[in-house]
């Protein structure tokens, strides 16, 4: 699988990297370490992304040099010889700068990637939608180049397996996943340090919000579905930002019986937006499909614009026709 | 370390397994992985408890049988040739159980346990702070015993360490333990299914009140301090069991820059129980200590013979004192 791979990184000098608009752990963990990786056998590595670093996310800092796209890099992207896109199914989620990459580069492409949906825009393709996580595939690619891990390449590996599994609980997590992490811990990384870094950086008004929410929640369908919602109003007493809502909606998977969760954010007037989750690969994205939205069988999402009581209306209505037609 | 154990193992056939009052997942999940060991070599093996198996472990059941004490066990304790209490640092906690298993047992009693304050009350203690959990001391007696693994094996010793570590977070976390997990793993067992029948079975009533509690949220000291409360009209309100407030207290711990966290339960007009976490190793069984509760470094608790309003002051005051001291 990564033969080819190795033979062109092994041909070449100068690297650029990139993932995905709003970059996760996955996307920024395998950038780290692909470039710490990279580094360690004397090639020249950059990463640019376009959008920066999330708050819980800057320590990654400290283990590799993460950049967000300006003119000033044009030179850098120009120059490279090879162009690494990780974690992205398509190209359109590099974001604008996506396009830049294509026409200021003649540089090779490759995509490490272990999305289903991946499209194989790349050059070259390295895709397994059996992976945990696009780094447990960079950990592969660096097996194969028979690097050695250190601190720099174990932390980021540590990061994307660790965020794209949920603490190793998802059914990707297999017993691979957990021989990897194992030699992942030899390198001295400390993992309540990583998770503290990455979720335990919320604010109070969050969790006031939080608990405004839950406190209004509504079951239906016997159990099955678990709703709840925040208004303007809630935010702006709170003076919480829209962003600081992220992951709301996981709090309902911890009721017994709930299979379908769905959190409501108005967001002014006029949008209100949907998160959709689910168990047992109930495909809460074919439920998206029919509103406009998109995501994964087990997470999607959709932008309405609606007054939050039409938007209830609408996915609770798509919810109840698909839960009684399974 | 496991050579004496092994040869008492080899040398009697009638085995009793038990350990503390309101089992957690390590207490069960080793009772259940030792009894499919000792099976598996041809012994006879029985789990007796003093407290019933709580809901969200009584999955384990299908991988050993967890009795509960009962005058119709009293022949298997008197004709138990050996008996091993796990996870247990001091007798008293077997519960009223154990002084009858003093009593009625002519036995050789064997403990295996991680707890720093362990009183090596036993005949022979098998006693390891370092380790994670009390399964993964029974995972090292099956190697020393060289009984291969099975699922029933297996999926004991997970929940043992999957729920004693956070899920692989807390610093106890080694390389060694990964290790273990991945070759777990290779015995079929499911993580997330695992996950969802310990964690994901709350009901929504609970997540009411802890949204109610949580909207009045409290930031102290700089924001080192967290602390909210449930009260008895809170409860009675949702029609809340005291026991499903469990846990509220570690949604703080996901608040930035919050070392100690508190959480008050009014029981009743009298009584009010107070939990109390803390990170950095802060020491909150000192706190603990000072108003006749106990536990461990990093959580702790009281039980206080108090309105809310009196208690809440007072453990304030402890903790300001003791926060400016340090």
């Amino acid at each position: 699988m990564f033969e080819k791979v190795v033979e062109i990184i092994r041909e070449h000098s100068k690297f650029l990297i990139t993932t995905h608009i709003n970059p996760d752990g996955d996307g920024l963990g395998s950038e780290v370490a692909l470039a710490a990786m990279l580094k360690k056998i004397g090639k020249e590595a950059f990463i640019i992304n376009e959008s920066p670093i999330p708050e819980n996310y800057l320590f990654l800092s400290k283990y590799g040099d993460i950049k967000v796209f300006s003119k000033e890099y044009i030179n850098i992207i120009r120059k490279a010889d090879v162009i690494f896109v990780v974690d992205i199914s398509n190209w359109e989620r590099v974001g604008e700068f996506g396009s830049l990459i294509m026409r200021e580069s003649k540089a090779l492409k490759i995509c490490v990637d272990h999305h289903p949906s991946n499209s194989g825009f790349a050059d070259l393709n390295i895709i397994d939608e059996r992976a945990s996580s696009t780094g447990e595939l960079i950990y592969d690619l660096g097996e194969s180049l028979e690097i050695p891990l250190n601190e720099d390449i174990a932390t980021g590996i540590y990061v994307a397996i660790m965020t794209d599994t949920g603490s190793f609980r998802f059914p990707s997590t297999t017993s691979r996943v957990h021989m990897i992490v194992s030699r992942l811990l030899e390198k001295g990384i400390r993992p309540e340090k990583i998770y503290r870094e990455i979720h335990e950086r919320r604010s109070p008004s969050r969790m006031k919000v939080l608990g405004r929410a839950l406190s209004n929640l509504n079951i239906e369908c016997e159990g099955k579905v678990a709703w709840f919602y925040v208004t303007k109003e809630m935010l702006e007493e709170f003076n919480l930002n829209t962003e600081e809502t992220d992951g709301f909606v996981n709090m309902l998977g911890d009721i017994r019986e709930v299979i379908v969760s769905i959190f409501f954010l108005e967001r002014n007037g006029k949008e209100v937006k949907v998160s959709l989750r689910s168990k047992d690969d109930y495909n809460v994205n074919k439920i998206a499909n029919r509103l406009n939205g998109g995501g994964h069988v087990r997470a999607a999402g959709i932008l309405m614009e609606a007054s939050l009581k039409e938007a209830i209306e609408k996915v609770l209505g798509e919810v109840k026709k698909y839960l009684t037609k399974e």
